[in-house]
């Protein structure tokens, strides 16, 4: 029932992302033009008819229309029919859904809540096409939900600051495909980014002057609201706290940071669980924050808390002795119960990483897990919700393609119907370690669009091809909201290189990405302070470029001697690439920011002429010179090797190529 | 005494936009490292400590360097020395001058003002220059000082919102290159965008939603003068006033508008000033906003009030007998000088437009001249003080060569010692019929930082060709401190394809323009509601590829027949340039929104052979056939013509060569 039928397919582009439960193509189309006018039959707020305006601006701009809906009764209509308002708070439980029904005299969008319609009109945008002289949006009919309540994108604003506008475009991205949670990551060892106002020490001594104000916080929730998402705000304790504890050393275990902590990686400070006026603090701040954000959920963080001062220091050593707390996860679930208090107080529920799951844990605390599907499964079997984000952190630099086929909850698992309804869906994380403002956006997107249909679509959509094939599209659609993911490199390499011109090391860039946060972190020493402003950071992880070369050199490898376009274009390619490194090997020679990528512009050369040597021998049937393979293949385990924190996107392409010559 | 010495150019690449007064080049050069301590041992304050740490920041990233100046006692230092403190509202007196050194020992600013500091930071920012595997800054000794005291640039915020962060990457690229007054357009006909609190309407129901807050003003405030940039507000009154008369039609003339204007142009809506009610309005009002912007100077607009009503109402008609008001010049003097009571009274100067400029006005009044030097120099003859902005509308979509040559004062004019006092600068205007947030940018700069230095550097620098020169590398400095001038084409030209590839795009559209706002207003009908997100709105004026294709056929044409390297060049571009066009074709073909640039495409195929054409018989020293050139300029002629609201920057350069060829 996913799967796009096929007569739909060869009758209109399906570009949608996330793909819908049910679609099914009627005949005919309506034909865009600027007299639409808007109906809203049902329910109308605010909210609602402003997202119905932001929506048909978008529409006018994709169909390069003027003035559209703006008419009061022109011919073409579009009605949005909302069945009841929503809550004051959007609830994990929001229904979602609607129904969308296109014919050549108008569009109707049907929900039963505000958020499903906006996911309608997000839909209705990404029909818009091209036809002939204008647009049109085909003939179609929706039926659409998503499979999971918690698809979540969580940013970490701790270890590097985001500025507003950076978020609110973020924001705009995740309603384009459908993400409804925003999961705000506000304080770490690097930084305590929210502003209280009974502990204005947090910001003040933990911040650099870099964090949000409270009118700032509510503006943001607001603006996400407006969009159908959630925002819950992560307080993370008692470890990477030391933010915190600069600010107020009272509440340290032992262990006194002098300043937030510049160093990434965990830390060994703590908050002290074993004083009653840490519970105090605790109280009184989440009750401050409650007043600034309404959702449901509070995120206490909770994950990887070392905490040496447990063991030494003598005075929680001998609380842990009086109350029978035998080691530190002990201490730490004894921690998590006396905040939960506070939540459950607050009429809020917690959510916590992996850690949090120690025994004795109260079943109403919902799990996020970074460690695996193992763990959340463990937690449900245990009768705890959980949220899956192992397999979804972008800082790995993982192609769209790993992180799409990542399932929360492959029907191949062994948990029963009770227990998989406790796993609530997925959230995407950007870790901030090695991001900044300029670079966040290539970060996140366009792969966040790809995981998103994970969350949102049925299980069985699965064809990796057709994704990035929808993933391209969508990614100028993303650029169209305000992300500048795209742009940023070019602004990356006319910084490095002094120069407007930089279409050769455009081209080389075109096939480079960024290695993971693991290899970089082992191969850089980086800290909060390091400027994120080489190469490496311009680059984007997963370009078109690798998803294309493979294809392609599939499509050539299935009949290498057969049809030719498939060679010429290859090999034309090879030639692009050789020919852009004369001169992007005359940029880098006067600029020493860009010395470091030398050797990768080398190995580019090597690449394109063993690319097409393959080519040659593979379509005349030639047979290779006895070595050359090991030779080839001795230079690409060379070209693995690390270098400039960047890697080869078509190391597999081309190895494809080279294995399949004969010798 | 302004151009840079011969001897210097050969040993460093001067790249400083504005060209300091006096530079005279050291030996040796301050090779930059991480370990840089930065000294403060004159007057230090938050201000200045802030601008020094951003400052840093920008060198460490253009440097790629890691934690630049964080060291507390590094061999190299940065001493930053000023003489007194800065009053706490900028003068349009304060003493902006620097000195600034730099040996192989260190780099030392000394200024009598947190101001003047500022600038030599900015120079010594811009100084900063590649040497072998790092990066140095040429010794130098620099005594620097603003040849006119006011240096602006005008937004209209009113006929399109701008956002705050676009506002303040605006301000970020002011200060790069030494502008010192921000001119906030606030009100229009289209809107009113600033909050009053003892008026709510005006933004109620002037402003769409779209206005600042009076927090938000004075962030911005505060955000300039960190930047040493002074905000001067401007109020439009009488004329241009529908947003007030749409909150507060009591005050209208006669004509109320409905709602705020959508159709550009006059209007003929105008503040009744007759009422005394509208005078105690307009001194509540302005008492508010005085609190709010702290200038000393206050702009009241005053242009373009046709004000049919003066002549037609009865009531209007009688107050003018009675006041013996000859006409409607007469009663808009008697307007401002009851306006100038209540901006006296706020200790503030007045300043206008052009039509202030009236008899009796009192000689206070600042005439800021959009109708050309020789208003401006009437008003200095008068004795007013003045400030030239006719030759700076950027929405004439001129060249920056052209801008850059325009002087507000030169030294030809006839003007006496005295007069010439009363010319206190320039002011660049970007009036915003046709920009919206995307498009602003490209709009601006990096046209501004050419103008900018004709406002800062000695008259007689006034090489165009060694202004473009630098203006290139500048242009990717501004891109560094956050504007996106360069990277908004790419966004338009993917957003209009649908794809992300648009290198053929990106080529043609490298050689096209903008056309003037005046022939565009002619072309098409635009209004508020107009979406700006057509090609016209993709490109950008004044594209380098003007002043490099007519800079190579210059030196072509020097000798034709001598060395080839500038033929094959030339030739070498013209086949890049129609092999864009075929791909580009594809691209529009399957676009509707890029099918009005087919012409365009078209032409430049014919421009190419007709270049290449050229090149052959100049260098050959071939006759072309009779009629060649005949024919070639009537293809000219026919491409000069109106399409798709661009037109090329290569016609010139095309004709140029083609007016060479013998017959």
């Amino acid at each position: 029932m996913a799967s796009v039928p096929a007569a739909a397919q060869a009758q209109f582009q399906n570009h949608l992302m996330p793909q819908p439960t049910q679609i099914s193509l009627g005949s005919g189309e309506l034909a865009l033009d600027s007299t639409f006018a808007v109906q809203v039959p049902g329910v109308s707020d605010a909210r609602l008819t402003d997202a119905i305006d932001r929506s048909v601006r978008r529409i006018e701009r994709s169909a390069g229309l003027r003035h559209a809906g703006r008419g009061v009764a022109g011919k073409t209509k579009l009605v949005v029919k909302v069945d009841h308002a929503s809550a004051p708070v959007q609830s994990i439980d929001e229904d979602e859904s609607y129904s969308l029904s296109v014919t050549d005299a108008g569009a109707e969008i049907d929900a039963p809540t505000e958020v499903g319609a906006m996911h309608g009109l997000e839909t209705l945008i990404q029909l818009v096409q091209p036809k002939g002289n204008g647009y049109i949006i085909p003939a179609v009919t929706i039926h659409d939900t998503p499979r999971f309540r918690w698809r979540g994108l969580m940013v970490d604003c701790g270890r590097h600051f985001e500025p507003m506008d950076v978020l609110k475009r973020t924001l705009d991205g995740m309603a384009a495909v459908k993400l409804n949670v925003f999961h705000w990551h506000l304080t770490e060892d690097q930084g305590f980014r929210i502003e209280s106002k009974l502990y204005p020490a947090l910001t003040a001594k933990g911040s650099d002057g870099l964090f949000y104000t409270q009118q700032q916080a509510r503006e943001l929730v607001a603006y996400a609201r407006a969009r159908g998402i959630r925002v819950v705000p992560e307080f993370e304790m008692p470890g990477h706290s030391a933010a915190w504890l600069v600010a107020y050393p009272e509440l340290a275990s032992g262990t006194k940071p002098d300043e937030i902590r510049r160093e990434f990686g965990v830390s060994d400070t703590a908050i002290d669980p074993t004083r009653e006026a840490t519970y105090v603090f605790i109280d009184r701040f989440l009750t401050e924050m409650a007043g600034i954000f309404p959702d449901a959920y509070i995120h206490i963080g909770g994950d990887e808390t070392p905490a040496p001062d447990w063991k030494t220091n003598p005075r929680i050593v001998a609380f842990m002795k009086a109350h029978d707390i035998k080691d530190n996860d002990a201490l730490q679930a004894y921690f998590n119960t006396r905040v939960l208090k506070t939540i459950a107080r607050l009429h809020r529920h917690m959510i916590g990483w992996d850690e949090v799951l120690t025994p004795g844990l109260p079943k109403d605390v919902v799990v996020q897990s970074w460690r695996g599907e193992e763990s959340l499964f463990k937690g449900a079997k245990l009768g705890y919700a959980g949220v899956l984000s192992a397999p979804y952190y972008l800082d790995g630099m993982k192609p769209a393609g790993v992180h799409y086929l990542a399932d929360p909850l492959p029907s191949t698992s062994d948990l029963t119907p009770e227990e998989r309804k406790r796993i609530l869906g997925g959230e995407i994380c950007m870790w901030a370690e090695h991001i900044d403002a300029r670079t966040i956006d290539s970060r996140i997107w366009p792969r966040t669009a790809a995981i998103a249909e994970r969350f949102w679509s049925p299980e069985n959509l699965r064809d990796v091809d057709d994704m990035y094939r929808r993933l391209e599209w969508v990614s100028i659609e993303l650029e169209g909201v305000g992300l500048t993911h795209l742009q940023a490199e070019d602004a990356g390499l006319r910084e490095l290189s002094g120069a407007e011109n930089i279409n050769a090391l455009r081209t080389v860039a075109s096939v480079l990405e960024p290695v993971s946060f693991g290899e970089r972190a082992q191969t850089q020493h980086t800290d909060q302070l390091t400027p994120l402003d080489g190469f490496v950071d311009a680059v984007r992880p997963d370009p078109v470029s690798r998803q294309w070369f493979e294809t392609a050199v599939k499509r050539f490898l299935a009949d290498p001697k057969g049809d030719t376009a498939d060679r010429s274009t290859l090999a034309a390619w090879f030639t692009s690439l050789s020919n852009a490194v004369p001169p992007a090997q005359q940029q880098i020679a006067i600029s020493p920011r860009l010395a470091e990528v030398t050797l990768r512009v080398h190995q580019l050369v090597e690449l394109t002429a063993m690319g097409q040597q393959a080519l040659e021998q593979l379509g005349e049937s030639r047979k290779a010179a006895k070595g050359w393979k090991e030779k080839q293949n001795q230079a690409l385990d060379e070209i693995k090797k690390p270098s400039a924190l960047v890697r080869f996107t078509i190391l597999d392409g081309i190895s494809n190529l080279v294995q399949a010559v004969s010798e």
